[in-house]
Order: structure tokens, then sequence, then C-alpha cells
């Protein structure tokens, strides 16, 4: 048996009970399997810096770095907390994970389930993944400002975009998408404005295309690929694009396939140097917390890609098929987070294979 | 009778197609009134470029700034045309003008008309503008690259932002707010990752919402911007944002509000001291030129826009009555780009006012 070493941050808002309902996912996809999971749970967030002061310690981050990968519910408090002014949980807990655990690919799949009325496409119509590069871009933090607070303020940002990073994750790109059905991949950048960044982009792509000839390689501006979502999200398959363009399209991704509740997503360091980060793309909802009324399915789908990038393909498959069965008979009865999650797991377990 | 300079810049592709109708749609909004145009033809755009090798000369661009107004149809060749790498003609030109003449405010409404099938909406449900900034942001072309061609090379963007920029963006944008029946503003930003240019878009809107108490103010981040253009349009009334974010949400806003055949958008300096520009959103669609079948709608639109702009805004609203007639008219049959704007024309002289 090996034993996985999980750490686990519940963070904020819906984060903890989303996060209970996916350990169970995680649970009933490995009864009886060769792998398990010694967790750890990390109290942070906003919760955690109102009691205490601290966002992400050198402590902590020493501490998650020695685990195998990393499941997380959702940080931030509630918006216009005065108390949380220049905190700012984002930069400094997900975006601080991201970038010192270089997670350089944030996978994102949209797939449009069976069951899912989307006014928008049929089931089948959507099924291809976002590929957004993760630690470069403008979201570097390297912005600043002059003359703050006076009407002589200049703030500027700035996008950092390098060969090394750009190629990584553009070679991670094009072999997912040499192993899909469809083999295709589509650029999104701006090219025509951000010329120089674009430039590097579109260079890189064209220069790893010529290694996968099987690949079909088109590119859009993301003004257009936003269009295309909305009206013919059947042209996708592989998408590769900048942190920034990646973040954007990957909630209007959510929206036009069954909303955000469905969104898991990997931030994943594919060299394994560092353990990857699972998480639901939505946020922490402060407005819906303790209610009991979360949709945990996208922290669950985020078990499954947490499982497949352990290499256990056969369990993560449970966890998807069990998604995609709970979601094609949701009916228009509620039910709350937790009769989801157990509901859900239950039908990872009957899922089990004859042998075990 | 006041003489409009008008300067006409048909440009490439559709782009000489629907200036032919917008130019039918002004004629007609404008027969015995008080207001004349006396028009100037620019060839510019990628087809001048491939045949000279200028994009905008300063004799071009003088000649320009001493009209009062320009319409636009569209610029750019075909993608991927090799002739053109190297040119950018949207850089050179289209962006060139707006930066040149300080076009400040990018106006661009939003409105789902009787009659068009969204599957996303109802009539009447969507009816936003959005105002995007024009001349900062990461569209000022302050990037640059390192060992470019090497895996070191390096290549950055800089978003610039001034308060000088923001605020005055932000004004316009809540005066138009509160001349609006719901008086509502809605700032899209990324604070949370682009902390320097979003605390300065974030303070100024804060400080201007203190003289308009009458507007009421919320703010998204982009991601979750685009979350809601899909699933509760009418929430938005003014959106104010930055270039890029106002790039990319406007193509969205078109998708979901009949297409962005339909998109109309003013280049606006309201200081005066420039000529204002009006183009349709969409781009030159090489694919469907010389066919006449480009729908000339959204640069019909524009023309609406320039009327008001020039103070004509009986004249103004017979262009958005007739389009707005015609659309919800539309069959299954498909019309030719000139029978679409004969018969808009003709509505607008139909409206006309009894007294003349
Ligand atoms: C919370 C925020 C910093 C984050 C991002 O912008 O990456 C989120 O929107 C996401 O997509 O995971
Ligand atoms: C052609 C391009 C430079 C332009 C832009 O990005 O502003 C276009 O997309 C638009 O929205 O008018």
């Amino acid at each position: 048996v090996t034993t996985v070493k999980l750490a686990v941050i519940p963070g904020d808002g819906i984060g903890p009970e989303v996060v209970a309902e996916a350990l169970k996912a995680l649970d009933a996809a490995t009864v009886d399997s060769g792998i398990e999971f010694d967790r750890t749970e990390f109290q942070l967030g906003a919760a955690r810096y109102l009691e205490t002061g601290d966002v992400l310690t050198d402590d902590d981050l020493a501490a998650i770095k020695s685990h195998d990968a990393i499941l997380l519910g959702a940080v931030g408090g509630v918006p216009g907390d005065p108390r949380l002014v220049g905190a700012n949980i984002e930069r400094g807990l997900l975006l601080k994970l991201r970038f010192d655990l270089d997670h350089y690919v944030n996978l994102r799949p949209s797939v449009l389930y069976e069951g899912v009325r989307s006014p928008l496409a049929e089931p089948g119509d959507v099924d291809f993944v976002v590929v957004r590069e993760g630690t470069e871009g403008p979201y570097v933090g390297n912005g600043g400002a002059i003359r703050t607070g006076t009407p002589a303020e200049v703030a500027n940002e700035v996008s950092v975009n390098t060969a090394y990073g750009v190629e990584r994750v553009v070679r991670y790109a094009f072999a997912l998408a040499a192993s899909r059905p469809r083999q295709k991949l589509t650029l999104v950048h701006k090219t025509n404005v951000l010329v120089f960044a674009g430039s590097l982009w579109k260079r890189t792509v064209d220069r790893v295309a010529e290694e996968y000839p099987e690949v079909t390689v088109d590119y859009l501006h993301v003004d257009a690929a936003t269009i295309f979502l909305v009206t013919d999200p059947g042209r996708f398959d592989v998408i590769v694009t900048d942190n920034l363009f990646g973040d954007i399209l990957t909630d209007l991704a959510g929206a036009i396939s069954g909303g955000i509740g469905l969104a898991a997503s990997g931030n994943i360091n594919p060299d394994g140097t560092f353990p990857s980060m699972f998480e639901p793309v939505h946020g922490s909802a402060p407005d819906i917390a303790g209610k009991g009324i979360a949709d945990p399915t996208a922290a669950i789908g985020s078990v499954a890609l947490l499982l497949r990038h352990l290499g256990e393909a056969e369990a993560a498959e449970r966890v998807e098929r069990a998604i995609a069965a709970d979601v094609a008979e949701r009916g228009d009865r509620p039910r709350s987070t937790s009769e989801i999650g157990d509901q859900i797991a239950a039908r990872i377990q009957a899922l089990q294979p004859a042998h075990s």
C-alpha cells in the first residue's frame, strides 16, 4: 500500500463544507485499494488571518511542501470586510502557493454532462480542457505605483513571460492534446496588441507544433475566444493560454457548462518537485456559507484530478463517472451539500471493480 | 445648416461594404435637417499597406485630425497573410488613431432587441453600456523583449494606469449612469491580482461615487463578470473597465445580445479636442468579404452613436428605432448587405418627424 501525504486546506466560507464531501469521495474511491492517504489539515485563509494575523508563514509553507499533494476548498473572506483590507488572502495564500510550488500548469476541464440544462449547448458538445499557465503573465506581482493617492499617480502592472515558462506549459498542452481523441490545440492570446508576449507564445506554439504533426493547431484572440465559447464551444479541445486569459476563460467556461459549481481544477507541478494542488474553480462564497447548500461537485471533481495525477486512473474514472451519473439524475429537488456528497460517494463505491 | 467634416475610413474586408450602408443611414437620417456632411474618404488598412507600404502616414493623421468626426468600417487583412507579418495594422492604424486622437472613452452599448433570439436572455433583460478606457492599460504598447528567439527570452508587457486617465473615464461613466433610468455602475477589474492598477481604479470609483449619491455602485472581478454576463446580464447598466477587460467583455456582450453583427461602438474624445471615431465592434471578416452577406447593422448603429455625439439626438433615435424595427422583423430569409441597408434607411426616412 502506497501512502500519500495529503495536505488539506479547507479554507473559508463554503471551503470546509465542500472539502468534507471531497474527502468522502476520496475515501470511497480508494477503499481496498493500493493507496491510502495520510492527511494533515492546515487552517489557512481569512479566518486564520483574522485570528492570528498570519496569511501563510514560512513554517506553514515548509510543512505543506513536505506533502505529496494538496486539496484546497476555497479561501477568502467576506468582500469588503474592513478587517481584511490590505491582507489580500488571494495573493498571499493562493497565488503564493501556486508560485512557490511552481504550479505552472493550471488544468481546468470543461464538460457538459448529460442531464445538465445549458441554454447554449448540447451535452457532448462541450468537452475541452483549458491549460492555463500558472506562474507568469500579469500574475507575477510585478507592479508598482508612484504618487499614490495624488492626481499624478501612476500605477503599473508588468506581465512577465519567459521562453522557459511558456515552452514548458505549451509542451504539456501539446502532449495532452495528442492524447485526446480530437487532437486539437487552440492558442488563445492577444497577439495583435500584446505584441511581445504574444509573439513569444505564438512562436513557441508554432515550434512545438512541428513535433506534434498529429495535433491540429489554431489561434484565437482572447476577445474572439469568448464569442466562440458561447456560440460554438464544440470547436475547442485543448486551449493553452496565459495566466490572466485562462482565469477569465475558465470562469466563462464554467458558466456555459453547467455552472461554476461543477468546475474542478488542478494546479500542477508536472515535474513532481513540489506537491500539486487541487481545488474547485469557485470561491469561498461567504453569502451561502454555513447553510449546507453549497454544491460540492467541483471539489469532488478536483479529487478525480488528484487521483489521476497520482496515477490512480481507474479510481479517478470512477469518481468522474459517479459525478456524471449524479448530475444526470439531478432533478429540481434541492439537496444539501452532504446529501450530494453522500450520494456521489455511494455511487463511487458501487462502481468498485468486482475483484475488490 | 451646420457642415460636419466627416472622415470615412472604409478599410478592409467587409469594412467598405458595411460603411456604404452606414452612409445610406446617415443620409436618410439627415435629409432636410440642419446638419450636412462633407465627407473625405481615406484609403487605409491592409490593402493600402500592401500597395504602398504605408500604414498611417503623418500626412494621413494630420488630414484626419482636421475633420470633425470619423466613421470607420474595419481594418485588417487575411489572418496569416505572410505579406502582413510585421505590419500590425491593428496597432499601427486602429490603436494609433485611438491613442493619438485621445479616444479615452470607448463606448459600447449592448441591447437585446425584440425579435432577436438569444438562448440566454429575454429582450429587455439586456440593456447596458460598457465604458471601456481607451488610452491606457496593457494597450499602451509599453512592452519589450530580450534575447528574442533564444531559450532565455523574456517578453514583458506593461499596463500603465494613471490617476489622470482613470479619473476622466470614471467621471464619464458616472455621468452616463446618472443619466440612465437604472442609475447603476459596475466597476470590473481584477483588484485581487492586479493590486496596484486595481487599487487606483477602485479608489477612483469610490471617490467619484461620493459626487453621485443617486448612482448605485458595485464591483466585480473580470472573471466573475463573464459569468454574470451569461447568467444574469440584466444586472448590468453601466460597466466601467480598463482597456483590455473592456475588449474582452464587449465581444462577449456582443455574443449574448444577438451577435457581434449588431455591436456598435464609439471611440470618443469627450473634450472635443480631436475627432471621435465610430466603428462596428466586429473586424474585417475577410472570409465573407465581397459576397455582399455582411450584416451592416453594427456599422449603422455606429452612425446612431455618431449622430448622438454630434448633438443630433432626434436623428440618432430614429436610426436606433429603425434598427430595432428591422431586427424585430428579421425572419429566416437571408438578406444581402445592401438590402438590409436599404430597408433600414427607408425606415429611418419613414420615421421622419412630420414637420420636415
Ligand atoms: C482568487 C483568484 C486570485 C484566482 C485567480 O485569479 O487565479 C481565482 O479567480 C481562480 O481562478 O483560481
Ligand atoms: C483589433 C483590435 C486591436 C481591437 C482591440 O483590441 O481593441 C478590437 O478587438 C476591438 O475591440 O476594437
